[in-house]
């Protein structure tokens, strides 16, 4: 390929601001970075020309929900007088219909918990199983609407297969670069069903980033990795539809996974937005939970009062927010200070529990997405998360994205024993039983395994 | 356990009338067959008490989808004037949010095979992953109302993974009857996951729903197997969500894969009543696809016009619908006369194509959903769909149900040569490549891709 010298040409001039020096500039396309000191941008939300357009939107928003118009069928684009503007391709916007994603009550855990409400927002139930198709559908809205012919990422996880899904269903092609000899097969599947490119790199994680950022400065790719703002403006619209779906009233407490912490980031960029333009009278307090296995911003919060990260090696069988350099630390900081939330670990143990107690309300969720529920566990044990308070889970993760982890536990492998659950939560593992052939075998083991 | 003696107690008179006799008889309960002749069940639909009446349904339909309340944010209870009445438990009905799953339009699919559009209507995007949801919402419903503990089914896929998640959102406990050493693992981690109790039997299948049926005999056990048919009044309301999305317009063909041919049958019940009702103007022609390792249907249609079915051993990679001796094959039959559908098979390289196709259009789905795909297109070319008409493909498995058979696809292992595919949908197979890690190299693939 003869590599242009020329980016993707940036038509419009959306505004970004960065997150550490606070210089305003226009989109710079390409790799996403400050021009004068290199940390992370961050879109400026449009400004409304007058409180009472505001006070009209809710309105707006709710008339929608009963239009057929892909823009109004998605729970992202429904709410687009929060996203940035820019002049769309001519096929529109690039959408799977992501968003309306159900928000469940789950009363048996607030009893045994003793909390005023436990809800479960479940981002695992958009398209393609993740919530990361939230911020998809405007990265890739944007690279169509920039002439990109390629959009790329370096992951072989949720993002990729987002990324495949969106520009396969706008006609792009996809790029994923992976190092070398560290294929997990089963997180590429998706990426493969949707006809993603991938290529295997001789490198390490951070030599295929590099090659990325060299070939977007070449080449027509547009880039799609936690790095890309636009993602963040998507995913933040989850705030607008919690809102929406508790009739405009806020939970006491939310709690939600980290890892890249770009997820995090966006829900209280969407809830602070939304609390200074008069639609969220009440800001929860955002606490984000990691594994103990990949706890840099814990370590962050609590060593260094989030001034400065320390990366360092991730390991948890929670392999959605297996990070040891989050990218979006400093935005989850703001976050955290700016809500009043807290910052925590929990362990394999806890993780196994809390995604056996979840299942066990009907709702599947993938490993990653349990660490809420073990955090609120501790939280409310510490006495920080109050009796009478209400508190919401952001499930990340479709249970169908790990089910070998499921069968780990049922095996016995993974740990997690019983005796931690709350009262009337005993007995989560479920390993088959061998029985002969006869009505009387099969009633004596209803009989023992006795009520729910 | 002390068996009882009596069943499940009949607090209602629901009634029922034999898809074969046509006796009407008030819900028998337990094991759910004629009392006369010991065929299928099915339900008969409430009358409304008139036309006027029925007028204001869809009205009714469209403000529910403003509402917060769980039976209208379900996609199956928001049309319950469809459904039967029956006296509810305390705390309602027992809903994940099922059904309100979104209808795809495939242009690029739609202008290679020379159709007017082709669309796809995606219950693979319900709560755990397939069409199963729809009904089992008003099983699992109807066994709470009649106060039972347990419900039961002999399966290991997507029956068992829906009944186990509703019946933990119930609070019941489920129980999944399996032929000893014949676990598939991956398909348990579902059920185990919503924390069913699995018993493997010293016996066959066969064997395995005759213990089943002396069970729900003696103990306060409700069965959700696929002679359930409360379950089949559930998959029914699929026909008028898709009425409704499509503002009440039919397309001119819906192809629906056959497996144990409940959820045909489902959707044909649903289009005629609706029809009877004044509610769908147009009957869409349904035709049903099997896989031809899995066909009993296609032979008794074209060989014995349907009088007569033939069980034979069923072998396909299409799990989903690997059944050989279909239990609603009489109710499919009269689907297929009553619409003036089809009904033919597909081989294992035709689903493996069709399935890619898809894929490319960033729908993913499980391999049984892709025979209705692969069938639209031998029916379009042999003129029996012509050109300038509508079709809509049923896809009823997410892509995460079945990893594996991607990346078998896409390591070669499964059979289905790109050679056949419609213009434009040429290199459908994308194994990882291994590259040096410069940009060079990577430029190079990019431009040998080409354009998709």
């Amino acid at each position: 390929m003869k590599l242009p010298v020329s980016t993707i040409p940036e038509p419009d001039a959306a505004r970004m601001q960065c997150i550490a020096c606070g210089r305003v500039q226009v989109d710079p396309g390409g790799w996403y970075q400050c021009a004068a000191c290199g940390d992370l941008l961050e879109l400026i939300p449009p400004q409304p020309s007058s409180a009472a357009v505001v006070k009209s939107w809710p309105e707006i928003w709710r008339v929608r929900r009963d239009s057929r118009h892909a823009e109004d069928l998605s729970g992202v684009w429904r709410y687009r007088e929060l996203l940035p503007q820019f002049p769309l391709a001519p096929r529109g916007i690039v959408t799977l219909r992501e968003g309306n994603t159900p928000l469940y009550e789950l009363p048996r855990l607030a009893q045994a918990a003793g909390a005023a409400a436990v809800w479960a927002k479940h981002q695992g139930m958009n398209p393609t199983g993740s919530f990361k198709d939230l911020g998809m559908t405007v990265a890739v809205t944007r690279a169509q609407a920039l002439g990109a012919q390629w959009v790329a990422c370096a992951s072989t996880g949720n993002t990729s297969a987002s990324m495949a899904a969106y520009a396969a269903q706008a006609g792009l092609r996809s790029l994923v670069l992976i190092p070398a000899g560290k294929i997990a097969w089963g997180k590429l599947a998706q990426s493969l069903d949707y006809g993603a490119l991938t290529c295997q790199l001789d490198t390490d994680f951070d030599g295929c980033v590099r090659i990325l950022r060299e070939l977007v400065r070449r080449a027509p790719v547009y880039v799609v990795n936690s790095i890309n703002p636009y993602r963040v403006e998507g995913q933040k619209t989850m705030a607008a539809e919690i809102l929406e779906q508790m009739a405009w009233q806020s939970p006491d407490h939310i709690l939600i996974p980290g890892g890249n912490l770009a997820n995090s980031s966006a829900l209280g960029k969407g809830w602070l937005e939304l609390a200074a333009l008069g639609l969220a009278a009440k800001i929860p307090r955002i606490s984000i939970i990691q594994a103990e296995g990949a706890s840099p911003l814990v370590d962050s919060w609590h060593n260094w009062q989030g001034e400065k990260l320390q990366p360092r090696p991730a390991r948890t069988l929670a392999t959605a927010i297996q990070i040891g350099n989050p990218a979006a630390w400093k935005k989850a900081v703001r976050v955290l200070r700016s809500t009043g939330g807290d910052c925590l670990a929990v362990n394999e143990m806890e993780i196994a529990q809390a995604k056996a107690e979840i299942g066990r309300q009907g709702i599947g969720c993938e490993p990653a997405s349990a660490v809420t529920w073990a955090g609120a566990k501790k939280l409310i044990h510490s006495g920080w998360i109050q009796p009478g308070q209400s508190l919401m889970l952001i499930l990340t993760g479709h249970t169908l994205k790990d089910a070998e982890y499921i069968l780990g536990f049922h095996r016995g492998e993974i740990p997690g024993p019983d005796a931690g659950a709350p009262a009337g939560l005993a007995g989560l593992r479920h390993p088959p039983r061998q029985l002969p052939a006869t009505v009387e075998a099969v009633a004596a083991v209803l009989e023992t395994a006795g009520r729910p």
